[in-house]
């Protein structure tokens, strides 16, 4: 059974804040600042080049995916670290795309982040202009998984709503119509359990700044099933992808399994912070993360839905078909939320009018959610943020 | 005048160690772990998601692209800061074959970094079956400017011997052919005087992590001449570059200018070690670095010819057709390395035969110069290396 006291004790959090954002960015884990002056006194500052070798640097990218793998049910030597999510997104469509050569369509949803129709868009601009994405309701994706569609790429936890789908029903259906899948687990990977491998999902994708706690702009990961990764022509063909980087080879070879989807020189200093806080899953079940996330949302939902009837749930109400958030909706969403975190409860809101709760019990408990929920009524009832206000509104990821 | 006295105490370098890999990975500038401690502790762990807008994070890639736009020559508002050199070349490339749409060849040479070459591949693989790479000598370069090519691609100095590219000659040739160009400035940017705005090229791109010291995996830089930023249509279309990313919009705008050339979220660590780095070029002018740099490789080459005649010069003799690194060849140039290394003089190998040496006055003096040759010598007279240990390579970037 997981000690979610002990759990707690290992982040740093600000005094008086109750952070409901960690779906955003994860807070800082404690001892982050040591390990990155270790990099930098006794690897980079003591070693110089040789810590590529010394200091193990150069398998960073692999080690990082064999811990990043048991938490989205993916064997050994499947994961790839690396690059930003957008990147991974990329990789993996091109990948996804070649598997069905003969078809032309990119399906996914309107619940996906903007960024993976975005990265979709300009990857089929330089495939031709044969090729096209069409973009569904989430609840039309099951129908809509034709003979002509070539890839099904779905983010499986909505940013806004919390919505999730199902991964093993929605794969299998697209496997039977010969359609390859790319999942985004962005706001699923730490959040709750994933199992690419039982769900034969063919790639995988996922950011590791938010419910993995790695630290801004943190690298991403990618999946490939091992079907897959000996055939697989990488679309981004970078150097240390190559079979043997260090022969400079004028032509590139792919190097073995996954390690044909690193690309360029990783950024050191970020996967070491990130592999601080992956620390955390030594000693943390993810049943145990989700049993108890699903209890502080229930907890959130039935105090706010009491004290504040102006607003609207915009997340599922089973459980089961939610990640680890809770959205709300309101006209003024965006004053209300600033609101909120000026009185130390931080959310975060999305255009139009959704503020978004993310709930993780590493770091918060039922007495910090019934406090926000009491912070939230206290604006609420006496409509305590600036009409004003919401003219504007802020960038923040 | 630059005092290198002063430059030289601004790094953080092991005791008894002569660095020349410089241009492989730049050493530590001083109170970079307290850099990342203030970012960790002030801004991650004190605002959490709110630093994105308090500690300036999302302005970052920008800001920096302006700190490095005067070392290469560029006007403000040209340069962006992000992901890998890898992807800048994607990037850059990818842009610039839109700019020449009716034709289908990628020329480069034999003396660019295998990675670019790799890259291209992939994109061109991506783009249809009519597209090509045609790779030639560095000397055929010029007569190579054919009215089938669409983008020369080139690295300005050779990684392996030194050798340096005319840019301006080369950029005017190509242009009067039609043909767009792209200049990978991995080896220039911070080793030597750069103009990409005086010799008019179309894109360039360049790593940070060498002569500008940002750290191991620091972001790359992307440059795009102002005639064609408005037109751009990025190949990696992520969402820090749409116009409005935080409208969430389901369909892709370019931002302005180079913004547009931002994919996804910035990795803070690396911009933070790299802000740090490149504080040290507000003392230094990179005439002063030039000349100085000359004088060691000159210092050098005369040294190991009197004293190593068993080594052949395999960098240019005349130090304008050279970057800032010196080459030698020998069959044993692994083992010999390995050896001078044991001595305490970092340079490194390259493979079949080559050992290089990085200079640059923000660090060597002549004395270190002086002393790395009579160390090279010693071992040299000696064939103090291990024959053996010829028959492996070392992995080192």
């Amino acid at each position: 059974m997981t000690d979610f006291t002990a759990t707690r004790a290992l982040f740093d959090l600000p005094d008086g804040i109750i952070y409901l954002d960690g779906n955003s960015l994860g807070p800082t884990v404690h001892g982050t600042s040591a390990a990155l002056a270790r990099v930098v006194e006794r690897e980079w500052g003591s070693d110089l080049i040789r810590a590529w070798n010394t200091a193990g640097w150069m398998d960073l990218p692999r080690m990082l995916g064999g811990r990043i793998a048991p938490l989205i049910g993916a064997k050994p030597d499947t994961v790839m670290l690396g690059d930003t999510l957008s990147l991974k997104v990329y990789q993996a469509l091109a990948a996804a795309l070649d598997i069905v050569p003969d078809r032309r369509v990119v399906l996914s949803d309107t619940g996906n982040f903007p960024n993976d129709l975005y990265m979709a868009s300009g990857l089929l601009r330089l495939k031709g202009a044969d090729y096209h994405l069409r973009v569904v309701d989430p609840d039309a994706v099951a129908d809509a998984l034709t003979d002509d569609v070539a890839v099904l790429m779905l983010t499986e936890v909505d940013y806004r709503t919390g919505r999730k789908h199902d991964m093993a029903v929605l794969t299998r259906r697209a496997q039977a119509r010969g359609i390859a899948t790319v999942w985004d687990l962005a706001h699923s990977a730490g959040a709750l359990p994933v199992d690419v491998s039982g769900c034969d999902v063919d790639f995988a994708v996922g950011c590791t700044y938010k419910y993995l706690n790695g630290g801004p702009g943190a690298p991403a990961f990618i999946y490939a099933a091992p079907r897959h990764q000996e055939g697989l022509q990488p679309a981004l063909s970078g150097w240390l992808g190559h079979e043997a980087p260090f022969d400079f080879s004028p032509v590139y070879r792919p190097g073995a399994g996954v390690d044909r989807l690193r690309v360029g020189t990783p950024g050191i200093l970020a996967m070491r912070s990130l592999e601080h806080a992956l620390s955390v899953w030594d000693v943390v079940s993810l049943g145990d993360v989700r049993t108890r996330s699903i209890a502080l949302m229930e907890q959130f939902i039935k105090a706010v839905e009491e004290s504040c009837p102006d607003l609207s749930l915009a997340s599922p109400r089973d459980p089961a078909q939610r990640g680890s958030q809770v959205s709300f909706r309101h006209p003024q969403g965006y004053a209300i939320m600033q609101a909120l975190i000026s009185a130390g409860v931080i959310g975060d809101f999305r255009a139009p009018d959704i503020i978004r709760f993310g709930f993780t019990p590493l770091y918060l408990d039922s007495s910090d959610v019934a406090e926000a929920a009491r912070r939230l009524a206290t604006i609420m009832s006496g409509q305590l943020w600036d009409r004003e206000a919401y003219k504007t509104r802020a960038a923040v990821t």
